[in-house]
């Protein structure tokens, strides 16, 4: 079964760049990817810092944070 | 056409981790994914050094660099 992956991001250019290599490019058959743009669904950063987010553009996958670069910081979004 | 996709990482914890979660869980169809351990061939330190990576593990994709997360700096894999 598809695992359950969560891109956090924010609409920025880094986001946007992680989502096209990434978040668009992971294999379907191991990983259900579901897109959060925190900018649009503020209410889930307290889910995304929970997590162990920091910044954003980031997948959890398994309760793990994975930051790709740096687009913006968590706490810019609040 | 499969897009060639560098993976470079140094054996850590956390480029372990990576590489499990997403090296080897890109869509074959979308990456040719090209595992390079630095540790293990140091030569190549100066191909990421120039494609802008900063630390591993990161991804070089099109010439751009994904950092994800931060296992260890590349001036120390020197």
């Amino acid at each position: 079964m598809a695992e359950k992956a969560v891109f956090y991001h924010a609409g920025c250019g880094v986001c946007v760049n992680a989502e096209r290599q990434f978040a668009e490019s992971l294999d379907k058959s191991k990983f259900d990817v579901e897109m959060v743009h925190l900018g649009e669904a503020p209410s889930r950063v307290a889910e995304a810092e929970k997590a162990g987010v920091k910044s954003v553009p980031a997948f959890v996958i398994s309760g793990q944070p994975y930051h790709i670069n740096f687009g913006a910081n968590l706490a810019d979004l609040k």
